[in-house]
């Protein structure tokens, strides 16, 4: 995973972001590995087969969301471990309820077969409810690695909000109704938002919840948390954006999952909406919006700074 | 809903059950209304299906025991309809996954369509994830309830423990695994200990969980919820039992959904391990334990020792 240089960054700067993102990135990885059952703990099919649906793949873009923006806040590691698997776990039992007959009907995901067509459609369903449920146990544990008891719960509502019916499921449910329909910027706005906009927005926000000083009516935290909103907005709609560039360009060996299935299903996208060129261009504005948001944290948001470019110039 | 008397209740406390009974019947319909999205709140028809799903029908049973476990604790009662819808929305979402065609695939619930036979597949599938959800949503709210933060976010826990990969969920992959395989009564037990009485069981701990002094590192509160959880076990294994019995005995009219259908999918229940006499005898002495267990408290699990008598009696 390659990143793009921020005009402002220093080069040193530039260096320390290429180690900050594989420490975290092997942080994630191991919290994912430990909250995990283990793939003999009985039943052990469900199990082995929620392991493959979440290790072994992925970019985790969304727990290193959580940790820059908990770090812009000085919140402790463990508890952003905890809010970094959870909604990594919300993110990876969507993927896998998405793939199914019913919904997208997709045969292949992270370049390997998707979980029910490696182990049938009834225990893909279950592995995607299970890690739902696993996502709030884990969540729910943040209180006891540093984060405060009433943060915790207002993570569990953020969380819970982004993946239901207003947020997550909601803008899928907008999606199937959507298909072969010409919808408009702003229709396919509000269901990006809802549909992967939510969990990215929720990430920077549980991020800001670990910070000791979340819970305090004082002017820096409430400041801090609406440059964050703001930024969230625009990563999230960035995200999307360059998704549906890379339905169009991309080939299924570097995305690892089937190409240009929303041009085929007849999905609206933001290419059929503004063609490539205008995409691209949205793209980039919606970069230099993310930047400007977090302009007032300083140095304490950089790490955030370069994720918008990374999220903005990757290529899978 | 009818109930059975107790040999030991007088008649006035019987009475006052059933007045009881109705009460908290009402209070958990009033309270899944409200939180559920207004049937025209956009996506509309997802939301029209998840009240479908949720309301117009169903037991309560497990708001019940929350509300019955709690007041035996002295538990504020608006903290109790948090955790009782919670266990509800997850209860009703199994439900409406339980029912898709890749698992039991049923096209009666509670003498309607099922709601992929109503709404389609794909939506069914994301009613049951956003249910899942808002469950969590509705839990966390128990803070700003009378709840205690920290219990709070306990039964988060609770619940999500639950209903994941070793509880509720798991136990799904066991009966799924199992068909037409002749489990053993262990095996057996151990399938509806995670199928159905991980739920019934998290619904009495987490009234509990609300009591004002469940926190509290007293022995009050550590030997009442000792008692409810011996409850709660042979409470969900009686549900379990009467369950099967129901399937062979029942009608489709009585019972609002398609009777014999666990015989004929050739799946192990009670009836078939026990035979019906045995079955019966079971339901009896588990009873009789649940009765025993909490008798220790005293007129405070009076409505506790009511329900165990109701879910033992039930004809649906």
């Amino acid at each position: 995973m390659s990143h793009a240089t921020t005009a402002a960054a220093p080069a040193a700067n530039s260096m320390s972001f290429e180690r900050w993102l594989a420490s975290r990135g092997q942080r994630t990885e191991q919290a994912l590995e430990r909250v995990l059952p283990a793939a003999a703990t009985h039943p052990a099919r469900l199990h082995e087969a929620m392991r493959y649906a979440v290790l072994g793949g992925g970019k985790r873009v969304r727990p290193l969301l959580v940790h820059a923006a908990g770090e812009a806040g000085g919140a402790p590691a463990a508890a952003l471990d905890c809010a970094a698997c959870a909604v990594e776990l919300v993110h990876a039992y969507s993927l896998v309820h998405d793939d199914l007959p019913c919904m997208d009907d997709d045969v292949l995901r992270r370049g390997r077969p998707t979980v029910h067509v490696r182990y049938g459609e009834a225990l893909a369903m279950l592995v995607g409810d299970a890690l739902q449920a696993l996502a709030f146990e884990v969540l729910a544990a943040a209180a006891a690695h540093g984060a405060a008891a009433a943060a915790t719960t207002a993570m569990v509502v953020e969380l819970a909000h982004a993946a239901g019916s207003i947020g997550m499921a909601g803008g899928q449910a907008i999606d199937l109704a959507s298909v072969g329909a010409a919808l408009g910027r702003e229709a396919l706005e509000d269901m990006h938002r809802r549909k992967t906009g939510a969990l990215l927005r929720a990430s920077v926000r549980m991020g800001a919840l670990c910070a000791p000083d979340a819970g305090a009516a004082a002017e820096a935290p409430a400041r801090r948390m609406q440059a964050l909103d703001h930024y969230a907005e625009a990563v999230g709609l960035a995200f999307q954006v360059i998704d549906d560039i890379l339905d169009v360009e991309g080939d299924a060996a570097t995305l690892g999952k089937t190409a240009g299935k929303d041009a085929r299903h007849n999905k609206p996208t933001y290419v059929s909406a503004l063609g490539l060129d205008g995409a691209r261009r949205l793209a980039g504005q919606l970069r230099e919006q993310a930047h400007a948001a977090i302009a007032p944290l300083g140095e304490a948001a950089h790490s955030l700074a370069c994720l918008a470019d990374l999220i903005v110039a990757r290529k899978s």
